[in-house]
């Protein structure tokens, strides 16, 4: 079987024409949006099953596939990727679970539009490699098929414009599938700002810092997608083969959504506060042209490659309310896995680097870190005291039960997303607006305001509650 | 007895003019300097015993009085303060020590000037409000007395080209009594970083996070330095007195050095390697004003005062040779104590506020943390290994003596200063570039190159055996 590019990547990183969106384009879009009454308004809301399809069935998308199969309230009645491979593999997932074989839509990086236009989805669950994340969600939205989105939104400033008038456009509905902020820590903490423990916030930090070199890097053969090698792009398989290429070319806060999502949620980004303004720094890039020299020899054709991503990146934010937040991104360097959260108000912290906590007046002496586990437990979010004996399995600790859970209950339920457009295009932003920082010598630049005002009265819905 | 004004500083944070300093000042001063021929020229070198003056015994000045007072090659001939409790203290410790009684000077902001004139010093310690450390210093280089300056060097970036024009001028050794340079853990991993454990560094943090509530709010009762009201200023005592007046006029990260010190050394700052852009962030300032509520009611005169300073700072800093640096202050919170340093290269990384390490290929599991202690004790520095008996007792676990032994071990030895000039400068000089980024809305500014080029070619002299 003759080798293609994963979803076109290794052509070029963005897809869709990277014309500037012009202001016509703005005032068009406002002027239907204005028109919209309702989040969910052009959608037809399913009454208790969902018609769900995937576009991507790699190793991202079968973990939501996995979570789709477990479910009653959902059908997978329809499945698009490139490489067989991976279909092969997702169906194998669909008979084991005793479901019906869903259609497969192949054979082309666009076979995903066929999808959309004849398998009569309710929602589409998309986990493609970062650059379809925009096209697929833009014509799912257009095909009013409600859209499931991995992280991220978009690759330019202008893919997350186009993301969000689409929504806005259409009025289909649009969730970000970002995990993290279904941690069973983060929602713990996130119960515990919201009881107000820590006071008033007024510092947090988050970040991806992982050692993804083994996930940069493999042999190229499919099924073994961790390490044994030093290949990527064309001659990588999975990850390699669709990621590595943004650290060859891009500099900047690369995966912003895990720290930031959590960070969003707790100091109520887009629900009475903003992203006011960013600076982004990133450290020389060294990490993985090392780890190709180290694993494959100083001979390897990869050896010659120049990787502009920064070892250690970060990105300094302020929001209206007057909260800092920084960011890290640490993805080539050897280093054990943190996200690196820490909460802090004016009574008190949270770092989960250290697993401690500090309260004044609470915890048992002062000045000293607390073990913070049992704080933890003593605010167990209520979404993870119902639901654990169901998480449990799910990817990534359990928080992958909940973000497919989310997305599908809200859905049915016909609500507001959880984790919305605006949440969805501001997190996933920080990447291109950190790559234009860097680039112009740590730039600070304003954060656009993707609400256009509508951050000031919006209500909190974020995991009010014990539903979803 | 009438309440003074300590040092002045009530009435205004700069006791110097603020006159921006003129390009004439820069090329008379650049021509002056560049006559120069070596660190200690116009300073007549001891043989090998020194005569020592303290401008300052308050708090911080006696902990440098008791480890001179243990030394056979020092002779303290002469106290300054202009507090009587405090000079009684210091006087008292040295009669304890069974030495002779210094000459002391008081009764006037300016009688250090007096000190300076008819006390025969070949060095002086300079442990005074802020604001008193740039005309301070620079009266006592002028002097030929060699300073050894607590830090800050300066408030305004004018004060730091002054006291570095100061030196240039008159070849006097100054030098910044930076001790967490000298922290057990801070040396055992500079000692790594040279043998190169952690690879080629990438990125380093440090800061200085440390509830100073307590130091910032007292009763004004002498001898209470700590807690036990909330009165600040004219009405607070010891560094109430004198600080807090900062934490109300000033934004900015107020106190760099003891995150940045390390930090420099690690990435050979000024050793071919130099600070080249920063942007600093500060968070809503709420601590203090907290504080004054919860420990002095609602109605106490200070709680109407706003406090200027952001409760948490942050700052990024990039060095000529791509490595990011990334400092935090945060004094007006409730936290336990840390100078949250990480120093991470391409082998690995090591954070002090979990005690951990991770050097891959040597740490025993991949991708986990390891207890830092084992690699600390195994690479203790040579200066620790030889003077741990000496230090113990001393200020802030020991590392107190080694900085005040480096001045005279230095000193004595007629070698350049270990932390000198340049360094305490561009350390300093933080906070006021810190304060107009944070004034021009996080504007990233270009650092400002004290050695003007030297930074290039001066060879690392900082802790290189096991001598100071």
């Amino acid at each position: 079987m003759p080798r293609r590019a994963a979803w076109g990547i290794i052509g070029g990183l963005t897809p869709i024409p990277e014309r500037t969106m012009q202001r016509r384009d703005f005032l068009l879009a406002t002027a239907a949006s204005a028109a919209l009454t309702a989040p969910g308004m052009g959608w037809a809301r399913p009454a208790s099953r969902l018609k769900v399809g995937l576009i991507g069935v790699g190793m991202r998308g079968q973990v939501h596939l996995a979570e789709l199969l477990k479910r009653e309230d959902v059908e997978v009645v329809a499945l698009c990727d490139i490489e067989a491979y991976m279909l092969d593999t997702a169906l194998a997932m669909v008979a084991a679970a005793g479901k019906p074989r869903p259609r497969v839509f192949t054979g082309s990086d666009h076979a995903y539009e066929q999808m959309l236009a004849d398998a009569d989805l309710d929602a589409v669950i998309i986990a493609t490699p970062w650059e379809w994340h925009a096209p697929q969600a833009i014509a799912a939205m257009e095909a009013k098929v409600a859209v499931g989105c991995e992280v991220v939104a978009g690759i330019t400033l202008d893919d997350h414009w186009r993301v969000l008038r689409a929504q806005q456009r259409t009025g289909t509905p649009y969730m970000l599938l970002e995990n993290v902020c279904y941690r069973r820590d983060v929602l713990a903490v996130l119960n515990m700002v919201r009881q107000g423990l820590f006071g008033e916030l007024v510092h947090l930090e988050g970040g991806y810092e992982h050692d993804l070199r083994a996930v940069k890097f493999n042999s190229g053969e499919p099924g073994k997608p961790y390490g044994g090698g030093v290949e990527f792009g064309d001659k990588g398989w999975s990850e390699a083969k669709w990621r590595t290429p943004h650290s060859v070319r891009r500099n900047g806060e690369l995966y912003p959504s895990h720290g930031i999502g959590p960070c969003a949620m707790w100091a109520d980004i887009h629900r009475g506060n903003r992203f006011e303004r960013l600076t982004s720094y990133a450290s020389k890039a060294r990490g993985l042209h090392d780890y190709v020299v180290k694993q494959g020899g100083a001979d390897h054709p990869n050896a010659r490659v120049g990787f502009a991503l920064g070892d250690v990146v970060t990105t300094q934010l302020v929001c209206a309310n007057g909260e800092t937040i920084l960011l890290t991104h640490d993805t080539s360097l050897p280093r054990p896995y943190s996200l690196g959260f820490r909460v802090q108000g004016t009574g008190g912290l949270w770092m989960d680097v250290n697993k401690s906590i500090y309260l004044e007046g609470r915890s048992p002496e002062p000045h000293r870190w607390e073990d913070a586990q049992g704080w933890l437990e003593r605010y167990d979010h209520p979404l993870w005291k119902r639901f654990a004996a169901q998480a449990e399995g799910a990817g990534h600790g359990g928080m992958d039960f909940f973000v497919v859970h989310a997305f599908v209950e809200a859905l049915k339920a016909g609500d507001p997303m959880p984790i919305d457009i605006y949440d969805a295009v501001a997190w996933s932003a920080i990447t291109p607006l950190s790559e234009q920082s860097i680039r112009e010598d740590n730039r600070t630049l304003a954060f656009p305001d993707f609400t256009e005002g509508r951050w000031r009265d919006r209500a909190r819905i974020f995991a009010l509650g014990a539903d979803y």
